[in-house]
């Protein structure tokens, strides 16, 4: 991981800005053997220009083998060592819809399900529900009172709810209620430690209740909780590294995590790079630093859509001179973790690394960004926590260890 | 190292079987510059096939510059930081050819020597003698009794032999009484703390009855014992990763450090490299991970015989398909640590490395399996602690790590 005391040791200012621009799940494969990899097969001359006046590498994102989710694999890009930093699901996605988790409280994960006359799970998601659909039903839930504590309930996408608890004496060691498997009655909220049980108790009162709202639907009829957890007070980015940081991403996950690094959010209007990249223009001067995130290339690779990831890449591309026009000071383009769509799942593959400074990065001999250009880049094989340390020392945000 | 917590935290169960295939002592070096290393220059089609689907690194077994023991470079392919779990060279010899070290016992390697009518040693392994040799003399130093305590000696090969000490108060910080030179009288078991000085004084005591038992023999007329030590009670690799585990070798010291990860040992009909996979396919369906250990390679190149060793290598390769045929879901191919013929000895060079998994390896662009094609390999320099984890992931045995 970026050594923390090191940086704010070390850090000093300098008028440089820094881009961290994250295709989730970017680390691609080929679909049969001698093919290309989706990025290798995209047509990217900005991307491809910035490999050869550049440094190309791989980035591991937690440790060899491990398949990252999405909250881990971004705190490894902000350096944080995501083992040692380990944030539970039901805060990033409070967070993310604009919640706010404060010392003591409590949040969880929500997903309306299908239980049949029985009680049993039928489906694990409600028939997906859109978002429109499930609207009215979170109100309904929302509507539920608990003695004691205060509940807010917040829609997410979909079949997702956030609902985050307030009140005295709530600690969040709580199994899921979600049995992972249809066919099955839902959990009930089982404390894990003493201090749990009232915020165990309290939760399934309020499940209970919530259930006893939505019966009447025809596929909304349950809720499953999950990911009870409570703020991680992590370390502070701005801190840290001495940044001004803020945060472009459409999707309420990222905005979460790096609201929780302490990042500040940007509005976007659109969601394509193009938008994305507005928003970034708009607040140039107020920032040293902006992590801008595309959500896409990971959906096409769940998909299993070879073609669309090319697509968003390609897209990327096209929009990338608006960025580069901005003219940042040390600009990094990868993946927090590959999501190749013949695999349609993360993988604990390493990602693609483009590191991009005027004037201060090694040359090597790629003129390329593809995954086996990574391979043979001069970065060699990295870890994603070195991401940030690098981006610093080539902004000029680092001064010399010792004397 | 591999991290235990996580991989018990994140394994799940897969049909894939996994097989770690250590060539001992792997790593070579070219005989005079410009030319090939033995991997190089063996004729291999079968690894190359592999290496052109699969993906290729160099791995370090211990840490940059540190050339291993066999104990420790078999610890780090198991996932076993070595430098964290030190295993006493009398336990892994003793277990190795079949006694049982309990919780209490010390275990210790012996060597037969020749001394001169002044006690000094002149020759530290006996002249070498055989097997055969040995075996009576082994029985002649096994009948001596110590009060207080119960030992057991047995002959491991040519001049070595193993002993363990079972009885109360024992414990194992005892320098060895081998001087490591000719010329010198052997050294007394010697106490490191105040709770060895009891087993120390027991071990001299039977090794001077032992002395006399064989006083009278031309060559093999004293003995030394070294690595002093008890069981370590390492963490076990099947409750690690959830694997049903087995060890096919052929020679004891590596039975003996499968043993003490908790593999079961099968047995092997012969010791060409198409008997040990036969012995894998006759157990194929009891296990979910086996490792398979050939020998001469290691013992090719501590002979300087780079011919001997190209011929292991290539008939390693020949025998192949028949591990093939059984479709491993994830193969390695590696060595514990490199042994050039050119350099006679276990050195610290980085290990050549293959990984194969049908579907979910990445590829790069290396279709040789050699050094040099795995220094541009596209899992670059890992380390051999990462094999297991690696092995897992490609196998489909490690679910994702947070949400």
């Amino acid at each position: 991981m970026a050594d923390f005391h090191l940086m704010s040791e070390l850090r000093q200012s300098a008028p440089g800005k820094i881009v961290l621009l994250v295709l989730d799940g970017l680390g691609g494969m080929p679909m049969e053997p001698g093919g290309p990899t989706e990025l290798e097969a995209a047509r990217t001359p900005n991307m491809d220009q910035l490999a050869l006046e550049g440094t190309l590498g791989q980035a591991i994102p937690i440790r060899r083998g491990i398949a990252p989710g999405s909250g881990p694999s971004h705190l490894a890009l902000f350096g944080y060592d995501p083992i040692a930093f380990q944030v539970g699901r039901g805060v990033v996605e409070a967070i993310g819809v604009g919640m706010e988790v404060r010392k003591g409280d409590v949040a969880a994960r929500g997903n309306f399900c299908t239980v049949n006359a029985f009680g049993k799970i039928t489906d694990r998601r409600a028939g997906r529900i859109s978002t429109d659909a499930a609207a009215p039903l979170v109100e309904r839930i929302a509507q539920v009172r608990v003695p004691g504590v205060e509940l807010e309930v917040r829609a997410v996408r979909e079949y997702r709810f956030a609902v985050v608890m307030r009140g005295r004496g709530l600690e969040a060691e709580i199994d899921d209620t979600d049995p992972q498997q249809v066919g099955v009655e839902p959990l009930p909220a089982g404390p894990r430690s003493p201090g749990s049980q009232r915020a165990a108790e309290l939760f399934n009162a309020w499940i209970a209740e919530a259930r006893k709202k939505i019966a009447d639907q025809p596929k909304a009829n349950s809720i499953t909780l999950r990911g009870f957890s409570t703020d991680p007070r992590l370390p502070q980015f701005p801190e840290i590294y001495g940044l001004r940081a803020a945060c472009v991403a459409v999707y309420p996950m990222y905005r979460g995590v790096s609201q929780l690094v302490g990042m500040e959010i940007l509005e976007v209007e659109g969601d394509r790079p193009e938008d994305e990249f507005s928003a970034v223009a708009k607040s140039w001067d107020q920032y040293d630093f902006f992590f801008v995130h595309i959500k896409k290339t990971d959906s096409m690779g769940e998909d299993g859509n070879f073609e669309g990831k090319v697509a968003v890449i390609e897209a990327v591309d096209a929009a990338l001179p608006a960025l580069l026009a901005l003219e940042p000071a040390a600009l990094a383009i990868t993946g927090d973790h590959s999501t190749p769509a013949r695999l349609r799942t993360h993988t604990w593959h390493p990602v693609p690394f483009l590191l991009w400074a005027p004037g201060t990065c090694l040359p090597d001999d790629q003129s390329r960004f593809g995954e086996r250009a990574c391979h043979s880049g001069g970065l060699g094989t990295l870890h994603s926590t070195d991401a940030m340390p690098l981006l610093m020392a080539h902004a000029g945000r680092l001064t010399k260890f010792g004397a």
